[in-house]
């Protein structure tokens, strides 16, 4: 099943997409998709009524895509969990996973323009699969129990600014907060639907051109593990989201480090999960 | 002006404190004190309730205080903000604010229990003044305009795992976002009540002895700065938390380092903003 939420930013109303690809309003089941919706078995709901054929049909012709998720408590991001990545970037492959996280506010639609900062010379693309809570995690006993707080995974473009990340301070998250800098969706496609998290090629072209081809297999800590470790150090609620990381291919790790420009469309794609697409402007 | 948020957790309701300390209802002009709220004017309307003597009082007594602003969108904290803690801690001085972040859901009331996460063993404490933004700060000009943008002051406790965030990895927020690691409050104090921000004591002590005795005047980087440098990176939302840093007396910098155990209770206090007490659990 995949869940959207279309509509002009802030207006955004919730649908679901039936299995021929045709969208149903969920407007009668829910006034939005958000945490408090996740917790209260929201997606079964849907489910059941997809299923009887109780909702109605939307035209989603010329309507903006949000975000699949509203107002997430948090996004926490984990940072070289491919081994690639963690090479080019010069990183050692951490023992730990590396754990920061983005201002909740910068996440968008998954075509919505996105603002390169004032002052900004290395905007940069991170195609990552993000995964969305559904229910709460806190100290989970062990990996195997993390499907069970799984609501569905999207495409997230973690886009980074590296001299704000990488050479203001020690930390990462000025660098990872600039407005717009998170699109996510267009989808959340639940677990039953995505398949193996584990088996999920990711790609991100910039203007027409591959930069990053990679495939979640290659992650050096897995979806399970990483829901686990989280819990045991913060709560996950339902609703939070969690980047899971970028595969090799950022222009940070490119010769000439191509860094994003005023004009620059980058279109990412994760098998199952859809595609987005940004065009970059100056802020 | 003193506004508080008062009952059981998740179910508080707005309150203000007048000047003769008694309290008053809000609830009849907002359903909570929130960014929406804020953004709203809802300040100037309580003011002139308060002043019409409109409001119906409360009798506060043996009542929950919650943290002052519901659901921060987010909270932002700058480390190393005071020479002497950057000192203590064996941290150069920075050039830039070092900006990190905490889990928002980590925000709990004043008085309420703080729980040290299970496998710690460097819970550490630190008294920091609050800013609360009250109107969207995004790439301000200078320094002098973020006074606009600034709702009120509050005490923060910004506790924090040393192990988790100084040994798990170069990044620190997994260190600063376990459960109830943020208690706010007891008010939010209004700037016009709270005088000049760069001119308050900070006090803190931990089972009745002194740990920490700071002014707001020692700050590397002052309010109205870290609200202008912050507002060309990310945009400050009503209702967002930054949290200023913390002076010297943590525990990571006393001789033999007396992080906290259950049992402990911390005691922190600002000049005009009032007084915090938590007791320390385990998980």
């Amino acid at each position: 099943m995949k869940l959207l939420r279309i509509g002009a930013p802030g207006e955004e109303v919730p649908a679901v997409l039936g299995e021929d690809g045709r969208a149903f309003a969920l407007s009668a089941l829910t006034g939005d998709i958000d945490g408090a919706f996740l917790a209260e078995g929201g997606i079964d709901r849907v489910r059941a009524a997809l299923a009887e054929g109780l909702l109605p049909a939307v035209d989603t012709t010329g309507i903006r895509v949000g975000a699949p998720i509203a107002r997430p408590g948090k996004v926490v991001c984990v940072g070289l969990n491919y081994r690639d990545h963690a090479e080019e970037t010069g990183a050692a492959v951490p023992e730990r996973p590396v754990v920061f996280m983005k201002d909740p506010a910068t996440v968008v639609g998954p075509y919505d323009g996105v603002l390169i900062p004032r002052g900004s010379v290395k905007t940069d693309w991170e195609v990552e699969l993000a995964v969305v809570i559904g229910r709460q995690a806190r100290y989970l006993a062990d990996p195997a129990e993390a499907s069970d707080h799984i609501a569905g995974f999207a495409i997230s473009n973690d886009v980074s600014e590296r001299e704000f990340q990488l050479e203001f301070s020690g930390q990462w998250d000025i660098g990872k907060s600039c407005e717009t800098f998170n699109p996510l969706g267009p989808w959340l496609v639940t677990p039953d639907e995505a398949g193996d998290p584990q088996a999920l090629g990711l790609r991100l072209a910039v203007n027409g051109e591959s930069r990053q081809n990679g495939n979640t297999k290659n992650m050096i800590f897995d979806v399970a593990y990483l829901v686990w470790y989280l819990s045991q150090y913060m709560v996950l609620n339902p609703g939070d989201v969690i980047n899971t990381g970028t595969p090799a291919g950022v222009a940070l790790g490119l010769p000439g480090t191509p860094y994003l420009r005023a004009g620059d469309t980058v279109e990412l794609t994760i098998d199952g999960l859809g595609t987005q697409r940004q065009t970059f402007s100056n802020a």
